[in-house]
């Protein structure tokens, strides 16, 4: 049941926000743009109109379109490596389980970040050197994370193979998403990834190993 | 062995080259600026200048920017619908090969036409309306073709699961190696294809199902 809630009143909408809840909109008004129109052919006038802030406010949060676009990556990243690293804290799963619970982050992320996560697989080439190095150092971390995982299935005997070439594989399926799936559809996120998943544990070949 | 040619004749550069090799120079041309600069950030001027030619002359063959981007696809495309028409013409290979094929193919692209893929991928959905459409019904005739190897595949027994999802398994295996693949590294595109597609039919799990 949903409870209606009372209207709110006029005072509560002069509240001034927090610096952290303009930023958080501002990032994602800036990626709807981005995706919807493209990074190139959207400018900081765009975005300061699209938020309602003035440039020189929008400007006080984001020095430039670069470092919008560095919060983005920020911003996806940061989900995926924080939940991989509670995982890991944890230690109640096997390798197979948390290569799955990697590709139900990355598959969900299409869903709940699509923008994000096009805007930044496209355009990190051509952030700032310093912001670039600090961005990629992020998905090293979790690129490394995530190889981790096979090294350590090689050890338990659990996977075979080159655990690089398997990252690979793992986010080639996974990330490739951004260019077809469409969560409106009939397949949730969680059905592409459990498919993904089954793909790189055990393949699609009706025979165990060619002759 | 090699046989040296004769000096070229300086006559022979003063001799008017085809419509198409200038066409094909131009893309070519095209494709290394978009890749190096960006497709936004690089004018008809750039690439007038690059290929050595007046404006009008260019524009005589392209008439657009975007007219280009459509010859960057129908070039690849039109290399790999190709082959694979010609090998299902054979009909001298099983499924197994075939897909094997494929991803060889296209791995291979990431080496021989890495700027135009990454281009095309980025950039299809800025071309105006026809052009697109021309564009995703090529790559859907394509599409088509590997998700039929799959249905082909699963009639014979020889492949399980469900054609759609396998294939976009596949094409995102491939595809997203023009992020990270770099043809100079150890690895050839025929390594990468080949460990893709063990992936792809058994998987890297040690163990053939799980309990």
């Amino acid at each position: 049941m949903t409870v209606s809630r009372p209207a709110r009143p006029a005072s509560r909408t002069r509240r001034p926000r927090t610096a952290d809840d303009r930023r958080t909109e501002i990032v994602l008004r800036a990626s709807e743009l981005f995706d919807d129109v493209g990074y190139h052919l959207t400018s900081m006038d765009d975005i300061a109109r699209a938020v309602g802030l003035a440039k020189p406010t929008l400007y006080h949060y984001f020095p430039s379109k670069d470092s919008i676009l560095l919060a983005i990556h920020e911003e996806f990243i940061s989900i995926l490596l924080g939940r991989q690293r509670q995982r890991l804290e944890r230690d109640d799963r096997d390798v197979s389980d948390l290569l799955l619970d990697v590709m139900v982050d990355i598959c969900d992320l299409m869903r709940t970040h699509r923008g994000y996560v096009r805007v930044f697989f496209e355009h990190h080439r051509e952030l700032p050197d310093a912001s670039r190095r600090e961005a990629l150092a992020a998905r090293d971390a979790y690129f490394d994370s995530v190889r981790g995982l096979f090294e350590r299935g090689r050890t338990e005997g659990l996977v075979t193979g080159d655990p690089m070439l398997s990252s690979m594989a793992l986010f080639g399926m996974c990330n490739w998403a951004y260019q077809w799936y469409d969560p409106r559809g009939t397949l949730t996120s969680l059905d592409v990834a459990r498919y993904f998943h089954r793909v790189l544990l055990h393949g699609v070949g009706a025979t165990p190993s060619r002759p």
